[in-house]
């Protein structure tokens, strides 16, 4: 991790609209299980969410695959869930279940849920960030993130993950005003959230829609779209340097109206979305990142060398970001990455 | 049920590609849980898979959503994953568990699935078509299905449904030769399954693939498409006037290949697809079938009446068929569905 201080950042090339080859790469989730110093360190903690909120331990996860691989960018060690635990939800995180939160599903519930104290509950995220930034290199920016409104909102309403985000989705339908003051109390936490991260080093910021999928195109539209753009005007008013990468996992044909509305810098994508079409909805517009099977990294072989080299012709003449259309397996080998790395940083054209 | 015997279809005459006015409507598991009729038969029986096997039953809650509504079909009462059972799986649905079954991994385990026993143990429910379909008008035909290849295989593999379809996936990508052996058995079985059922009167197919959207592209060609239009072309080899409906939830863009590369008669449409595009990629083409969220459904209210308006406006001008994105739930109001039977059969121009 030493290069020269003003070496750029093909994250950041690509980001401002630059073809760039070899495409910057890195991993959703590449500081996590699949790493053995990784599990080393979470052993010695007693949950997930003391590691997140342990600003030396959080850092050290964070660099952890920077060490190992040359990804282009760090991703802050963190949850989508710490937003609903700074506004004073009750979030844990069982081991082998998956988050569970007291459920939230009226007005009171929601009216309980604290904005003001937030921040200071969001402190150590912003001191991993600080910490992070001072060990990496220039040409290595540090994303920043939140989940969604929705996305968060799914987690908050049913307490847990979910097969359809059905209770979300009922609430949305039955009591849309309450919703909405749900919606709008998350775009203004995870807007103040991002502009923490930027502020404390974070020069990229990516907003995961996991479930944006579960929605027809109305409801897309109002609790996917809506709440995202609201969301990237807040922190463009603020940081309009900083690029924003939406990811709506899920949302097939409505990637493109989500490119076209939200005004992010770049789009996400994920597994299900064929690459030319990738190419010639949303490449035409903005840069894109994605979108190699999680599942196909974890098995290697010839069919990863293919399919590594397929996404790369197909998308590599545009605005291009390569990484998973989902976050990295915990069995995925190391060697795998090793692999992928050698493939995509072996691409110069 | 006493109408004039050469009375039309409106489904027979939409799969030909006419425009009727109003659409045909039906609903996916039309016949289930939210009936009270129903929740009394299944009272009365030790399983699931008991209900699907007994024809008087199965032919008596197949007829049950006919005798409330004025569905312009009905469809077999039975379940996906009969097809498994029939190859001598070990296949239980559990209740509050979804089914479970004895995980199927290696070659050693396909080779003992047997193919030629099959035909026998699927007896009963050709028994509920020929039960059923003595009792239908001819206006009113009777939907025949299988799930496709793939899904039926996801939870072959896994034993049970899984998140992500993780083993399936797995095993495609590592052992493709073994994964290809099950798929060809499912094609085979699910051919003569589907005109098993066409012989003993049904007058449409539908092929469900619930699970299409968990594949990247190679992989929804290689075992989305490819085993589905092996499925049709056998089907169309022995019984040409039969149509198929196609249904690949959660395909994203890759509807629109699927629609064009497998030689189904018409499309079924997920939730998450925007009317628009359903129009413009896969109208053109072919009949559709769709979308209507299930949980709006549930929920009623103003919303739904919005709904229902703009997908017959939308879809309204082609051949389409009006159903739901996926199966009607449970929770789901019988004055809902009134109100949707009454929303859609009022749109007669």
């Amino acid at each position: 991790m030493s290069e020269p201080i003003f070496s750029p950042s093909p994250l950041l090339e690509v980001l401002k609209g630059e073809c760039v080859s070899p495409p910057p790469l890195w991993l959703m989730r590449q500081a996590g299980r699949y790493l053995p110093e990784y599990r080393e360190v979470r052993h010695g903690v007693p949950s997930f969410l003391d590691l997140c909120l342990t600003p030396k331990l959080a850092a050290e996860v964070t660099l952890q695959p920077l060490r190992r691989f040359p990804f282009d960018a760090g991703i802050v060690f963190s949850d989508i869930l710490i937003v609903p635990f700074a506004l004073g939800q009750s979030v844990a995180f069982v081991e082998g279940e998956g988050p569970k939160l007291e459920p939230l599903r009226d007005d009171a519930a929601i009216a309980k849920l604290d904005l003001e104290t937030a921040g200071e509950r969001l402190a150590p995220v912003y001191e991993t960030v600080e910490r992070v930034v001072a060990e990496l290199p220039p040409s290595v920016p540090l994303i920043g993130f939140c989940g969604a409104p929705w996305t968060v909102a799914t987690y908050m309403v049913e307490g847990s993950g979910s097969k359809d985000q059905a209770s979300a989705r009922r609430l949305a339908y039955r009591q849309p005003e309450t919703f909405q003051r749900l919606i709008d109390l998350l775009v203004e936490s995870s807007a103040r959230y991002l502009l923490g991260q930027a502020k404390a080093g974070c020069r990229v910021l990516q907003i995961f829609d996991s479930w944006a999928g579960s929605l027809p195109e109305d409801e897309f539209e109002r609790w996917c779209i809506v709440p995202t753009r609201a969301i990237v005007d807040r922190v463009k008013a603020h940081a309009p340097d900083i690029p924003i990468i939406g990811f709506p996992r899920g949302s097939g044909p409505l990637a493109e109206r989500y490119a076209a509305k939200t005004a992010i810098d770049a789009v996400g994508c994920d597994t299900s979305l064929p690459a030319g079409w990738i190419r010639s909805a949303l490449q035409t517009r903005l840069p894109v990142q994605g979108n190699l099977d999680p599942i196909l990294l974890a098995a290697g072989g010839p069919a990863l060398d293919t399919r590594v080299k397929w996404i790369l012709e197909t998308l590599g003449q545009g605005p291009f970001i390569f990484n998973l259309g989902h976050g990295i397996l915990p069995e995925t080998p190391i060697e795998n990455v090793e692999r992928l790395v050698a493939l995509v940083k072996g691409a110069s054209g």
